[in-house]
């Protein structure tokens, strides 16, 4: 047996999610057809992160296990990429790693980027790939106030009620706005993640954003550990799962 | 009468192109149509630079006539992109000119962005936004090979046999590779260009990073003024109109 770590990007438009659907296209389905396209085994594709439908992924990492033993790594990224066509689901990189290895419960860190285009013109290039929202924001409070979601926190508030964690409690690691031209670029990072957490975030940041809720709303609304006080979720097309970090060295057995 | 200066974004994918066309779908034509369904006035919208099939802008400039001049240069910009829903044509800016300003012949410089994506793995988000080419290339021997084709020169081999342009002698300002990601960005600007100019440039200096071509080639090229000795045309996806330039002060006219 030859376990392998998958780097994947992909374009969620249109697809029901990571997770494989019965009757809907999903990321993970659509992998798993490939690899048994290409090896003739039928495994799982097992992610890092499951993202939701919509979601994008610049470096979403999953790892497969084939009984054969002497795939090529290029030749796996590159069979796999064959099958995929012409799917919007592209593997960057192919890895061979040791046996056990295991892209969701070894990751120590994972990073989000939610991209706001707050302008007034219509998106036409970036369409699917940012929200818009068609009013200037005021990101130097949207920035205040997200200190207030950094560190461990019960995050109640913040995550979906179909959220399926044992605890609502997590660490969030960092939490940085930055401004790239029409955008605002809201990038989190942390161990992992509730359901909805970051686009529950961007949503609730917005509304400080707009001059509609101050720093102490955000404070209030976490304190609450209440559903109801979070902001309107983000829409997922803004959302992209960047990298995911592994303990160092782990990714190194080639 | 009033005159405005628009500046406009596209996604050129599925467009004949800038120019209205009889029965194809063009940038123009569009726009024409919104400005006509916004104003009840019928008037050509007159740009800077005739994109090709494919081509996109993020600052493409075009100018309109109106005979009501009481309109407010905000009310213009939204309007005409309210009409142009759902396509992927917006205008970011519309600004009050004097009359007899022209976006095509006031203009004193160009500025395209060519994106070449270098990379083994299928493009996913940015599938249409740049040309895709799965081999890494040399881009230090590009970008030295592209100083050959910097300061004035007859550009024969570098033009369209269909270039309606009186002269094939153009001043080329700049040409400037960088590498973003996975992408080699090739930025190059003139006062005005040749008809594929940018492709056919874009399409020789590949080959140069493939190193099918030297340096010597490329000077061999540009001085036989013959259009078979040029590379093969870079698709137009990857290519961008970035932003023209005016006199300075000449859109200070609000």
């Amino acid at each position: 047996m030859a376990t392998f770590k998958l780097t994947i990007e992909y374009d969620g438009t249109g697809f029901a999610g990571w997770q494989r659907q019965k009757d809907e296209r999903s990321i993970q389905g659509e992998l798993e057809r490939a690899v048994q396209q290409f090896s003739g085994e039928a495994v799982q594709v097992k992610g890092a992160g499951r993202t939701d439908a919509g979601v994008h992924a610049l470096g979403q990492i999953a790892d497969i296990t084939l009984e054969r033993e002497d795939w090529r790594t290029d030749k796996v990224r590159d069979a796999i990429n064959h099958y995929l066509k012409p799917e919007r689901i592209s593997v960057l990189k192919c890895e061979a790693v040791e046996d056990g290895f295991s892209s969701r419960f070894n990751a120590v860190r994972r990073h989000y980027l939610y991209r706001l285009a707050d302008r007034r013109p219509p998106l036409t290039l970036t369409r699917g790939r940012a929200w818009w929202w068609p009013v200037r924001l005021d990101m130097d409070a949207m920035a205040d106030a997200a200190e207030v979601l950094v560190g461990r926190h019960d995050f109640t508030t913040f995550r979906s009620t179909s959220c399926q964690a044992r605890s609502p409690i997590k660490d969030v690691d960092r939490i940085f706005l930055s401004r790239v031209n029409d955008e605002i670029h809201i990038e989190v990072s942390a161990r992992s993640f509730l359901h909805n957490q970051v686009r529950s975030f961007v949503g609730t940041l917005k509304l400080v954003g707009e001059g509609r809720w101050s720093k102490q709303d955000v404070i209030d609304a976490l304190a609450a550990q209440d559903r109801t006080r979070c902001g309107p979720l983000a829409p997922s097309e803004g959302l992209y799962l960047v990298k995911v970090d592994y303990p160092s060295g782990e990714d190194e057995h080639r």
